[in-house]
């Protein structure tokens, strides 16, 4: 029963809320159910705040009692990245450094979502510091994935995706340097949007690498995506602005334009693994049936990125991590792939940390160029499923090669550009696991990806599979 | 008689050639017989650009003459850094390795002063790229100080400076990183005003280091400065909106506000020349006597900012030189200071250089509480006088320190805010070199800091000592 609740859409929840038909504080218990059910064979939390979701609900239902209704996400329950900052509340970012911290503020996307009314269900896991794509976390354990709990849920924000994947909460905000919230979404078969860098204020949440990082929703439909995005974005100004444009998707009366797909040329469909490809190519062919023309697009510079990008994350993370006197100080307290990570971003030089900001500008353009002429570029999310725990290469078409970099590759460009990309739905291996489409948007042309990302996911049933675990009650 | 001519202001000059009674021909060869009898002695040009000034000049006599005037520099001699790019004109940024370099366009400032109607005498002799305070250049031989030729006349904008002292042009243009328009004005006894970071274009100039460089005037009074303000700002609304200020000074009817001067307790008079001392004591009497409150202020902070300006100073400059593919691959072409200071830059980590710009955040937080609080903050440009040539390290108060230590020293937390200096002539040493007082404004406050510079100019005779030099014809 929890489970039909709690896989309802964000929509189909607060339309029940709000007519009361359905109880904030029996939502918030149906999800609670569902955590202690679900979570200790995921580990997808750090911390449950099972108090603060039902204080939360009680004061929801007053409030909606009362003719007092905020919105889609009023009496919602939904879980935060433990990297986002709670008024106390524990944050850990996953890391032992700040094992024991307790936020004296929320940060700016808490603050919005409380405001929202939404219903916080708790912290979830998340790779130390966000500073990787696996979710092994060494202090607070794996997040697994709830397709095959063999796998990885991907990350950083692996345990939001794991957690919005198997109904613990609507959704989540994560975080994303270099694919941390688009990875996880792709391995764990949800929808995952970082937004245009700026969209979303990281205020109060520990930062990565600051030129880099970005907020964004985890979802389990592109709607819900846009309804957090609605909540959670700068400005006044959008109210329900996203969740329209989800809702009416791309050929909704009035958008007369023929919808122009970019399929890259160059970098994307390098290394990428023969089922990801076809589920690709298969998700194309639904566009093209629903009126999309389809045309090569030039990227002939995202293919130097990659050192330049890691430079600036690897400099803008140590920045942080030795101002706060964290690092070398207590280098013994990190996981060690993060530690590793941090003795080699002494090594960048302040000279190729500025190159690397020239070549950046040089992506830039390559995408605006792209973009005059499509509305959207396709890519897989990730060139390969979600590797076992503890795998450190793949092998596609033969190579070996590292996981972590196949899945940064594709993620990161996003990440230099700042520009929106959106993860979606879009088939399975044989192997049961989920396969990603990203589709990269224009600078700051959310509202239009989660138009053409609602086009695909209206003709398409993958985004409605849910992970064979038993049901919870 | 050209002394007499090349002497005026550039309003009175401007004036004069506007009605018609003097031609613009007769006043660049009056320039041009200046350079010609000066320069040998002085080396303040790489490139004397003898027919263009002619060219120009006639030019200009035929559209004053058509009635097309195009205001207070049309027709006037002036000189450019020559690291500022002119179309068909070498610009060799005081390198060998640009030694033959001729731009195909202007830069921003240069075709600015082109519309607005200046004759270009010649592009004058700097320190290597811009990239020291002494003009010692070791590819076109030393610039000299015109009060005393065994001394530097400052840098790196150390010809314009010297030029503009003994009339060969009414102003120049420089560019000024860590000093380089306020320390040669300072040492030659001109006004320097190095503008807001932003308030002139820097495109067309080649960089020394993007975040701390600046372009503006080096001129004999404050209003001469104001006029080329107008000249080369970005923007078109100002129109003669400096000029304006500058001629009103402070006290004009309309400004009935009390002057209020700060005399910062920090730093800015830790270590300087007793002489240079009692002369900005003295010039504040003279604020006294005009009206002003003097006010200690607090910049507690501006003593971290020398370390971290170095290190963004370092990388940035090699960012460059290694971009361009100079260095290190030409490394022999450099003089032995630049290239050892290129050859530092390389250990600049990328992290120091991102706690660098915090530093800089910080730093600017001081000045900004000064400046809720004063109108303007006065200090030495220099701690010393010119030093002789040669010279590496100075005495103050029997503390032996470097030159190039103390001459940037002062100057350079203004490069690190961004926010505006005035360096005016506030008096002479016993052994007849001028001494220069910076006046440093809130940010975008030129205007502001123009009226002030003017009503000291004009209560003061400093800035009409012209150095002895024998007459040129």
């Amino acid at each position: 029963m929890s489970g039909e609740l709690t896989y309802l859409t964000i929509a189909d929840a607060a339309a029940l809320l709000r007519k009361k038909k359905l109880s904030p504080v029996e939502l918030a218990q149906a999800a609670l159910e569902r955590v202690a059910s679900l979570n200790p064979r995921l580990n997808a939390f750090i911390t449950v705040t099972a108090e603060r979701a039902l204080r939360d609900a009680r004061a929801a239902e007053r409030e909606i009692v009362r003719g007092k209704y905020r919105g889609p996400l009023h009496g919602i329950p939904i879980t935060l990245k433990d990297n986002i900052c709670t008024a106390g509340v524990r944050t850990t970012a996953g890391s032992r450094i700040l094992g024991n911290f307790i936020p004296p503020a929320d940060a700016e996307v808490a603050r919005k979502l409380s405001r929202a009314g939404a219903v916080l269900l708790g912290k979830t896991n998340l790779h130390e510091f966000a500073y990787g794509i696996t979710t092994e976390n060494p202090h607070f354990g794996p997040a697994r994935n709830p397709w095959n709990t063999a796998c990885i849920p991907g990350g950083s924000s692996g345990g939001s995706a794991a957690a919005v994947a198997t109904g613990m909460g609507f959704a989540s905000v994560g975080t994303d340097t270099g694919g941390s919230i688009r990875i996880p979404s792709a391995l764990c078969g949800i929808v995952g949007l970082k937004p245009n860098f700026g969209r979303v204020s990281c205020q109060g949440i520990v930062p990565l690498a600051v030129t880099l990082d970005h907020a964004g929703p985890l979802a389990r439909t592109v709607s819900d995506a846009a309804i957090l995005l609605d909540a959670i974005c700068e400005g006044e100004e959008t109210k329900s602005a996203f969740y329209q444009a989800a809702r009416k998707g791309w050929n909704e009366r009035g958008a007369k334009k023929r919808l122009r797909l970019g399929w890259p040329r160059d970098y994307f469909f390098d290394r990428v693994d023969a089922e990801i490809r076809r589920a690709i190519e298969a998700a194309v062919k639904v566009f093209e049936r629903l009126g999309a023309r389809i045309e090569e697009v030039a990227l002939p510079r995202v293919a130097e990125s990659a050192e330049p990008s890691t430079q600036i994350a690897l400099a803008e993370a140590l920045e942080y991590h030795e101002s706060q006197g964290y690092f070398p100080a207590r280098a013994a307290e990190y996981g060690d792939d993060v530690r590793g990570r941090l003795e080699m971003a002494s090594a960048v030089r302040a000279v190729d940390y500025l190159k690397a900001q020239k070549v950046r500008e040089q992506v830039r353009a390559d995408f605006r160029a792209a973009f005059a002429r499509v509305d959207a570029i396709v890519a897989p999310t990730t060139p390969i499923p979600a590797p076992r725990l503890g795998e450190n290469t793949a092998k596609i078409a033969g190579e070996s090669q590292s996981v972590r970099g196949a899945l940064v590759r594709m993620n990161r460009p996003a990440n230099f550009t700042g520009f929106p990309v959106i993860s979606v739905p879009c088939g399975f291996t044989r192997g049961g696991l989920p396969i990603g489409m990203a589709l990269h948007g224009a600078e700051w042309g959310e509202a239009q990806l989660l138009r053409i990302a609602a086009a695909y996911e209206q003709a398409t049933e993958w985004h409605k599979r849910r992970p064979a675990l038993p049901a919870s009650v």
